[in-house]
């Protein structure tokens, strides 16, 4: 049997190591998983009370097309409900797109480093992917970028908040960028980390699909909603874009459990609000330790730093792991000597930041 | 933006009717789906009290490699944990198989009628499409596929029981057929509906595995173990597709939840049973029923049966809609002037023969 050639040069995602392999291997009590950007504060009370007082007819096939949660997420984000289109997590929005728009012989173009699944999914495809390499304050160059799209560019991924850098693209930028980017190219915006963004730093993105039918946004409940174990995610887009791509949706893609939780996480916003504010100020402390401490790390909009190290950031997260936390090395994320922190409650924060400087100040004495 | 042109061909998949639509249409207080052959007798109590005395941390994400039911269902099924890959339901499985083997300029080969989302999926993937009509009975013409295969074909598609017929292939005409099926085609076996199937008439396909590289048998959770809400199924294979494979799978392409349901769904066999008993007895009425009044429909191993309709089958369908029974027209699965209908509970079954019993002798006095 003969499988897509390309398929030979691909491995497959490699999750992070799950905590019980690691508690005993390295025969630890706890272990603080600071390694999948997950929400340490756990999810909406009220989503959990509605579950429990009815789970759904699990023998019964999901609502395919999603008509409650639709109805309410639109309200909310003021968008036509025919706009909306769900997937299981973000990540197979990216994998829908790919399969609506790429074919061998066509090209997209990604930041670098970025979320890893623009450039699988697109090379499984058969399209080439041209990686632009962000500013060295980590913000994407989308001047590059332009420039790289030529008449077989049919995706421009953008990530923003990127992840694992953290930084937001700016409104004007943005602006500028979208203004001048060739129609035929779809503008896919992932904004997963949404929830996580400074008011300030908000350029408030849906705007732009007014006036741009090529633009579609992508967010999911994996984050500040904390479901990631259920899986949905959404795309905001025009008519045309959503149409063709519920062609090659899956026709019970997210379960009913899933959306039921997401409809009810929705309505709970004050757990939203409190994630966010319990995020900005861990977020403060653990950029204040590092000042402190002299080493660098990149602008965060997000539930996760990305840190410069002064060893290697495998070393980094080698030592750390077996002291009990799991990070991500910068070098499986396309930036070495970096590790990629999600902050934790305020207590395991405090942990780690006292075997940081254990850290730091053995590497000092070396 | 250009999407790939045989989208514009395609239509999404269209799920049956929701009850509360039908149920406001035509002011009716209860409805009895009948349509997409789910599991009338629920789901195992156990899997409902293991969820409600603990629900999975949706905030974590979902183990991407399934360890935990791996373990147990590779136990149950006596093969290597290696050779099992998991999906959103087998209807997932089969996408991820048109991503891993096929391109443009390829094509396969599959019966005719059958589960629409093997053509629909290798048409997204570029493949052409050679469909194979069933023969006079409703069995795989074998042969035919067999003659249809060329150098070019990737995947042949075995649907067995059939969707929507109910059929199943003869271990003999498989045997024949596996053993004549070029090596470079790889054999696509959905046992979607295996728990269904009549010891007698179960070929035991896994016990093809050790002899056959290429071939690979999808099974589910979601019929008889009343999990289709929850999207999760499983596909046996050498490791040589399963590593194919896992490179196009999303990296948590099931929930947690799913996950830990099917692991005590698997451990609780007197809920299959159960369901096999009652459906077969279920099955036994309604095809004397059918007798009596005359009318032909095809041999099913599974937990519905395709009607032959003195009118068409929309027409029927319509009839049935008006007094509260969703069954599926043939007409939408390539199967015209026939119903498929899913086998209710022994009483919802009574109610829908009273219905066609009216029908039959409108239709004898016309």
């Amino acid at each position: 049997m003969e499988a897509k050639s390309i398929l030979s040069k691909l491995i497959p995602y490699k999750q992070g190591k799950q905590t019980k392999e690691i508690q005993e291997e390295f025969g630890l009590n706890r272990i603080v998983k600071l390694a999948s950007n997950e929400n340490p504060y756990g999810y909406s009370d009220q989503v959990k009370k509605t579950l429990l007082q009815a789970l759904p007819d699990f023998n019964i096939y999901p609502d395919g097309y999603t008509a409650e949660l639709r109805t309410v997420l639109a309200q909310k984000l003021e968008v036509e409900e025919s706009r909306l289109v769900f997937g299981s997590g973000t990540e197979e929005i990216i994998q829908m797109l790919c399969r609506t728009y790429l074919v061998p012989g066509s090209n997209v173009v990604t930041p670098a480093p970025t979320f890893g699944q623009y450039k699988h999914y697109s090379l499984i495809e058969g399209a080439e992917v041209k990686e632009i390499e962000v500013t060295a304050d980590g913000y994407h160059d989308l001047d590059k970028m332009l420039d790289a799209i030529d008449e077989k560019t049919r995706i421009v991924w953008l990530c923003s908040p990127n992840n694992p850098i953290g930084t937001v693209i700016p409104k004007e930028s943005f602006e500028a960028f979208i203004n001048r980017c060739p129609k035929h190219v779809l503008v896919a915006f992932d904004e997963a980390y949404f929830e996580y963004v400074d008011p300030k730093a908000n350029i408030d993105v849906l705007s732009f699909l007014e006036n741009h039918n090529n633009l579609i946004v992508m967010r999911t409940f994996s984050k500040a909603y904390g479901l990631a174990g259920l899986r949905i995610g959404y795309g905001i887009a025009n008519r045309t874009i959503i149409e063709k791509v519920n062609v090659v949706r899956g026709p019970f893609n997210t379960t009913s459990i899933a959306q039921q939780a997401a409809l009810v996480a929705l309505t709970d916003q004050t757990f939203i609000k409190d994630t966010y504010e319990k995020n900005k100020a861990v977020k403060a402390t653990f950029e204040k330790f590092l000042k402190n401490i002299g080493w660098k790390y990149f602008h965060s909009e997000t539930n996760f730093i990305l840190v410069e190290t002064p060893i290697s950031g495998l070393d980094v997260f080698q030592y750390l792991l077996e002291r009990g936390f799991i990070v991500r090395p910068g070098e499986l994320l396309g930036m070495p000597n970096t590790i990629r922190v999600s902050l934790g409650t305020e207590e395991d924060m405090k942990e780690l930041q006292h075997v940081l400087l254990e850290l730091h100040n053995e590497a000092i004495e070396k």
